[in-house]
């Protein structure tokens, strides 16, 4: 008995805010966002247009996606492969069509992946990519607040354009 | 015995990916890169300057300053009093120095009444605001989420003042 009740006494102060399930659900709720922000663009302004020498929103999309799977990889294995920062020109998609395809299979890759992560991970301390030292949970969080402040450079690019972006509280 | 194993079994499906302590600290130190994005700005063009007719970054901060009290009071009480949109004109604060006290009081708020917030609240459902309805942390994580969007868009503001912003990654 002494064993379950101290089992008890310690899980009660362990209290949740977010759980795995609510966090991946967050994320996919944003990157819905961030895909209708991406198509809300048009096709050349998508990949030329930017303001004060910032990227163009193709390539913040593009550093979104490149973040995903050595993210949820690490999560899982505990490898850290390093995330491809800089490209090849001729490896950047050309095409508006060709962004939203590849930020749909990364889509379906996170759902895939994420079943995989075994649940104490979020919270076990590990050096990750050789920068990030803490709870795991926190390298995710990175990867879903870079997207929201790139998509949130997008808007003002949008807005700069004339376009009206899609609602923010909408996922 | 019979309800203790059944309580032991329903615990291990509640798994963590972010503790209360944790969303605070992750929080405070958005805060604190938001307030130095404050601070990189001129005074004038911190409550002046706007791009594609959107909001000077004063405002955007504020916005995200009005929303703090009412969301922890909520939180704490379960009464979601309104977040006030739209001010006179007069109730804006008319310099830098004036936004960054109000920043560092609400910062100092946050810190007490997080305090106070029933910590299975977090995964309580309630309506909020007549707007949210799920699981009370979703209703911190869009404050969190508002307030990154929004300095994101001051990264592009001061990018196109020719101000390097603060770096993304320190917190």
């Amino acid at each position: 008995m002494q064993n379950l009740f101290n089992s008890t006494a310690e899980d009660q102060t362990k209290e949740i805010a977010i759980s795995p399930d609510q966090l991946l659900e967050a994320w996919q709720g944003h990157r819905r966002l961030t895909r209708r922000v991406i198509d809300a663009f048009p096709e050349l302004d998508l990949l030329t247009f930017s303001l004060g020498r910032m990227r163009p929103f193709s390539r913040l999309a593009t550093e979104m996606i490149d973040m995903v799977v050595p993210t949820l990889n690490g999560l899982i294995s505990g490898e850290w492969e390093e995330v491809e920062t800089e490209k090849d020109e001729q490896d950047y998609v050309k095409t508006k069509a060709d962004l939203l395809q590849l930020w749909d299979d990364t889509t379906a890759a996170i759902d895939i992946l994420w079943a995989q992560i075994p649940p104490h991970r979020f919270q076990e301390i590990e050096l990750a990519f050789e920068t990030f030292d803490g709870p795991l949970y926190s390298v995710l969080q990175y990867v879903i607040d870079n997207e929201i402040h790139h998509r949130g450079q997008g808007y003002v690019y949008l807005r700069v354009l004339g376009i009206d972006p899609p609602f923010f509280g909408e996922r």
